[in-house]
C-alpha cells in the first residue's frame, strides 16, 4: 500500500489547506535524505508568507508547504551519507545553499542567492509527513533532547549566529533589544558564552519576566508613550544612556544585539554602545530608518547585519540545548497537532503578549 | 635677547589675530620636544572652528592658536626622548592621548577622551613658531620629503586609518566617496596597497578630473539633479547600483569609503555594498541621515566608524610618502606665507571647485 | 613617629632576608598610588630568581624584594587618580609598561621593553608593607572578594590572557595541558566563557582529581613511562591522538593551551589539534623543541605565544572570581604569615605534588 | 572519428608512458566542464611522485596521469555552468573539495580531506589533452594573458594564500625565505599589495639576482657555510638577526614567509620575526624541526601553516597577473611540447641553479 504525505499548504495568500502530496523522494541519490518530521516551530515569517505572501524578493506565486523550524526521524540516506543513519532523531537546517558561489565556497552560505530554504517560496517547507534535505544539513540530537528541543534548535542557531557576528567573548557587557523567542534565546546564549552582564530590553511586562527568569541579568521595560513628542532621536539616546547608566553598563555596553527592527531600538542602541563597541542589527523592521550616523562614527561602533545562520551554529546550538545550558523548551506556550495546524497559526498572527513560541507536532507513522 | 613666538589666533568666532606669544616650554620635561613649525596645511575643521566656534562637544571659550596639520624641526628634546634629535625634521602627530584610559590602553588612542588635540578647544594648535608635542608622537621624514610633505602625512595618516579601518587587503575593489582631500588620499592608499579597482564619486567634473589623474582608477561625476523627486533612498539605490554596474564592480564593492558625510552617499554605498563587503564612514555631515538598515543587515555588511589615528598610521604615512606611492604635495592648490594665514583661511572657507589643499609656512628663524 | 616598611628582600642567590626599608614614596605624584599589601601569592618565577638568580635576560645583580601577585588596601593617591580611592580595597597588576613604545601605543603592552615588573631585576617587588605601583594598574575588587581571592586575581588575569590569546570562544573545545595554577585556571576561565568540552592532561594523579574537581570536564593522566624506547615525537603523537579519541574531542581540539613547557605535550599538542585549530604556547620550558612542523602547517594551525597579561585582563578577572564563576581560592593549599616568607618559599621549592598555592599574608599595620 | 586523448601517465615510481586514453566524460553533467589543456608548469611534488611514488598519506597504487598547474580552453560546458562558456580561455584550479564537509562548508576547503586533486594518487593530473573538472573551478582569463601566464597562475595562487594566511597588510615588512618560484612570487605578491620592504633570503646567487630583479627590495645570500661547526639554533638566531640588522628590518619583520623548509631557515625566521609579528610556513620539509619556541612564545608571534588555496585566492591571482604587476612568464625558463613532457621532467628532477619554471605545451587540437 502506497504511503501517504500530508502536508499543510499555503495555496494563495490568507488561504491555506490540507493536501495529501505524494511522498517526496530524494532529489541527490548520494546525498539527501528523508526526514520524518515530529514537530515544528512556527515563526513569524511563516505567518507573514500566508498574511502577505511576500517577504522582501520572496513572493508567493505557487502553493508552497509551511514550516522551517523543524526536527524528526531519519527514515532514508542517500548513498553516500555518512553523518547520520535511518532511525536517527534529527534537527534540520531549512536552508542548503548552492555550494558553488563564491559565498558559499568562503563560508558565507547564509549569503548564498540560490539556497533551497524550506517555506520560502517557490521552496516546500517541512509541515508535512516527509521532508527531503541534504544529510550534511541534519544534525543528530542526543537522547535527552525531546522532538520539541530539536525543532527549537532553529532559533537557538539563529541566536549563536548573531553572536557570533557579533564575535561576543567572555567577559562582555551585552544588550539584547527583544525579549521575544530570539531576543531571549540571544540573552541565553551570551550568557552560556560567559558575558558578565546581559540586560533585555521590550515593551512588555509579560516578556521582561519571562526573559528575567530564562536568562538575562535584567531587563527594562521601555513604557510606551516616551513622553512629551519630542525629537524621536533624542527621546532614543535618552533611552539608550538611561539603561548604560541604571543597568550597570559602565561606559556602554560592549555589545547590543538589536532584535526588534524597531527604529527607536536601533537608535537606542547606538547611543547605549560603547565606543569601539560592536552593534548588531538582526530584527527587521522598516526598510529605511533615522540612523545616528555621526555617533556611530565618533563612537568608532561597528555595525554588522545578522542573517540565518553559518557552519557551526546548527551543532553549537545542539550542544547548548543537550547541556542543558539554554533550554528553548521553556519558550513554547502552545502545542498543536498536526490537524490543527490553522489553529497553531491563528495563535501566531494573535500574537497575544504571553505567546512565545507555539509548536506544532508531526503527522504520526 | 628674548625669542619671540609669533601664533595666529582664533580669539573668538570669525576673530582671528597675530598675537606674540611667550615661547612654550615643554610640560613635560622627560618626554616632550619643542618644534620649530614650518608648514602647516589648513583643513576643514580649522575654518569650522573659526565660522562656527564649535564642532560637537569642542566649544570655543577662550582663545586658540589655529593650525594642526604640521611639519617642522626639533629644536629641544626631552631628557628621555630617543626617536627624535635636535636638528631632525619631522610631521606633527597633532593629537596626545592621556596614555591611561582603558582605550589607550588598549591600542585605541582615537578613542580617548582626554586627548591634547592642536587647535581643538581649549587646546592651542601649531600655527605659531614653536609648539610642543611628545616625542613620541613626532616622526622624522627622509630628506627627499619637503616640509610640505611633512605637514601633509597628517591627511595621509588619517586615509591610512581609514583604510585599516576597512580592513583592507590587497586584490579588492574600493568605492570612495568624495575626492575632496581625504577622498583622492584614501583612493592613492587604497591603490598603494594593492586594491585591483579604486572608483571615486564626486559632484565636481574638476575634483574627478584630479582624482583620476592622481590615484583613481575611474570617477563617476553625480549629476546634481538626481531626476525627478522620486524617493530620495530610491534615487540613491539607483546611484548605488548603476555605479556598480557602470564602473566594474562586479557583485558590489568590496570596500566602500565614505568621505563625504553627505545623506546621498550614505545611502549609495549601502547598495553599492557587496554582500559581505565593508562600509566605512569617514565623513561628518548630519547627526542623523535616513539609513537603509533592512539591506545591510540582509547583505551582511560590516559598517564602521574611522576617526583620527591609531599606532602605526604616521609611520605607515610618512613610508608611502617617502617612497613616492602617494604624493599629497599634488593637492596644494594655494601656498601662503605665515603673515597671509587670513588669507589663506579665506580661501579654504570660500571652497571653490579647484581649491585642494591650503599650505602655510611657518614663521622663519 | 617614622612609619616603617618591612621588605622579604632576594640579597643574592639563595640569599634572602628581611629588611626594613623606607617607606616606598610616588614616584609620579599624580599618577601612582601607594597600596598597604595584605596578602601576596607565590609564583614559581620567584621561586626561580631566588634559586637561579636569573630568567632570560634578567638577571639579578643587586637586591630586590620578591612577590609579584598581591592584593591590598590603598592608602595613598596621586593627584589625577580617578579610578580608586584611599580606602579601596584592590587587585594590583604587577607590571606597569612605558606607555610610549609602539608595543604600548598599539595595545600591546606585554610586549613592552621598559616595563616595571614587580620582582623582576632591578625592580622590588610587593613582599613589602607598601608598594607603589600606578593607579590605573590596581582594579578595586568588591566587598564579597577576600584579600586572597584579590591576590590571585593574578594568575586568572594570565588564564584570562591566554583564553584571549586563544581567540576562545563559546562552544569550543579546549585541551589544557597541564593541572598546575595555571592549567586549572585555564580551564576553569574556559568553562566560564562558555567551552563546550574541556579535558586537561597532567602526570599526577592528585593534580588531576583537583583538576576534575575544580573545572574540568575530564583530565587524562600520561604514565611517566610512555612504554617502549621508540621515537618520542611518535609517541607524542600517540598521546594525542589517543586523547583526542578517548575524550571526545571529534576530529581534535578546536583550541590546545599548552601550560606546561614539556617537549612532549609541545608535541602532543600539536597532533591533538583539529585542522584549523588554534595552539597556545603558554608555558616556559626548554629554549628549543622538536616541533612537528610539517603537521603543524598541513594542519593550517595557528600557533600563538601568550605572555602576561593586556588590557581587560585584570577587570575580567576580578569579575569572573566576583561572580564565582572562577574560585581561585580553592587552589591555596598552604598559608604564611610575612614572617614565615622563607618558609612559604621553600614549601614552593619543594613542590609536592599536593602543593598549588601559597599566600603569605601581608605585615599588619 | 573518435577523438583520441594522449596523456603523459605515471604507471609506476620512476616510470612514466604516453597513453593514448579515453576522452574523458562530465562526471557531473550539470557543474562539470572539459577543457583541452593547453600549458601545463611542472611542480616539485609532480617530480616527487614520479620518484618516490608518494607525498605524505598519498601513496600511488595505479597509474595516474601526471600535472596540475595547467590552462586551456573550454569545450565543454555542463548544463548549470554559468561562469565559463565553450571557447573561453581558463586557469584550472587543480583540485576540487568535497563541498559538504565542515571544512568546506566553513570556507577552508583547502583542508578538506576529500579533495579531487590533480595528478595526486588517485586522481588523474592535466598533462592529457583534456581534463574534466569542476566549471566553478575554472578562471576565464583575459586577452592580454597567455596560455603560459594561465598556467602560472597556480603558482600565484599559492603565493597570494601564503600572504592572506599572513593577514599581509599594506605598509608591513616582509621577510621571504627561498626564491624558488614560490618565494619569488610571494616577494611580488606582497609587493602588489603595498608591502613596504620585502627582503628575500636564498643559497643562490643566481636565484638572488633574479629575485632583485623580479620584486624584492633586497636579497641576502646565505654562506653554505655557516662558519664553525657552533649550536646550529645560535648560527640561525646569528642569521636571522643578522638580516635583521642589515636589510632594514627595524626591531624585526612584521611578517615572515617560509618558503624552503629548511630548518635552519624556519629557525632564523623566528629569531628575525618582530615582538607581535606573524610567522607562515609554507614550504615543506622534514617533519620535525628543532624549534625556537621560548623566543616564539615570549615574542608572541603568531605562527601559521599555508597550505593550498580557498576561494579568492584565484580570481585575486588572475588579477594580477592580467595588470602586470606579478609576471610569472619571467619565471619560466625552459618550455617544451607535449611528447618532450619527460625531458621537462628531468630538467625539473635536475633542479639547476638556473632553472625556475618548466612548462609543457598541451596536445594540440
Amino acid at each position: 500500500m502506497p504511503e501517504n504525505n500530508p502536508a499543510f499548504v499555503l495555496q494563495e495568500v490568507k488561504k491555506v489547506a490540507f493536501e495529501d502530496r505524494p511522498v517526496p523522494q530524494l532529489r541527490d541519490a548520494e546525498r539527501d535524505v528523508r526526514v520524518h518530521v515530529e514537530q515544528t516551530g512556527i515563526c513569524g515569517s511563516d505567518v507573514h508568507y500566508w498574511q502577505r505572501g511576500r517577504i522582501g524578493d520572496f513572493i508567493l506565486e505557487s502553493p508552497i508547504v509551511l514550516g522551517h523550524e523543524s526536527a524528526g526521524t531519519v527514515v532514508e540516506v542517500g548513498s553516500k551519507v555518512t553523518n547520520v543513519k535511518v532511525g536517527d532523531r534529527v534537527a534540520i537546517e531549512p536552508g542548503v545553499p548552492c555550494r558553488h558561489c563564491d559565498h558559499c565556497r568562503s563560508g558565507a552560505y547564509n549569503l548564498c542567492d540560490d539556497t533551497i530554504f524550506a517555506a520560502t517560496p517557490p521552496w516546500d517547507g517541512t509541515l508535512q509527513k516527509y521532508y527531503i534535505v541534504a544529510g550534511d544539513y541534519t544534525y543528530p540530537i542526543p537522547d535527552q533532547m525531546t522532538m520539541e528541543d530539536g525543532a527549537l534548535v532553529e532559533p537557538v542557531a539563529v541566536a549563536v549566529q548573531i553572536c557570533k557576528t557579533a564575535g561576543l567573548r567572555g567577559g562582555q557587557t551585552v544588550l539584547v533589544f527583544g525579549c521575544g523567542p530570539i531576543g531571549v534565546l540571544c540573552q541565553a546564549v551570551a550568557k552560556a558564552y560567559g558575558a558578565s552582564r546581559v540586560v533585555g530590553v521590550d515593551l512588555s511586562e509579560a516578556r521582561a519576566r519571562f526573559a528575567r527568569d530564562f536568562a538575562a541579568d535584567d531587563v527594562h521595560v521601555v513604557s510606551r508613550e516616551p513622553g512629551g513628542g519630542g525629537d524621536p532621536v533624542e527621546t532614543a539616546r535618552a533611552l539608550g544612556e538611561k539603561i548604560v547608566r541604571e543597568y550597570g553598563l559602565g561606559a556602554g555596553a560592549d555589545v547590543v544585539l538589536e532584535c526588534t527592527g524597531a527604529e527607536a531600538c536601533i537608535q537606542a542602541g547606538v547611543f547605549a554602545a560603547k565606543k569601539g563597541g560592536t552593534f548588531v542589527q538582526a530584527g527587521m523592521g522598516k526598510e529605511n530608518v533615522v540612523f545616528p550616523i555621526t555617533t556611530a562614527c565618533i563612537r568608532a561602533l561597528t555595525i554588522k547585519g545578522s542573517i540565518r545562520y553559518q557552519t557551526g551554529c546548527y551543532p553549537e546550538a545542539v550542544k547548548l540545548v543537550a547541556s542543558g545550558k539554554v533550554n528553548p523548551r521553556k519558550l513554547i506556550t502552545h502545542r498543536f497537532k498536526f490537524e490543527e495546524a490553522l489553529e497553531a497559526f491563528e495563535v501566531v498572527r494573535k500574537a497575544q503578549e504571553d505567546t512565545l513560541k507555539v509548536v506544532i507536532q508531526g503527522v504520526q507513522s
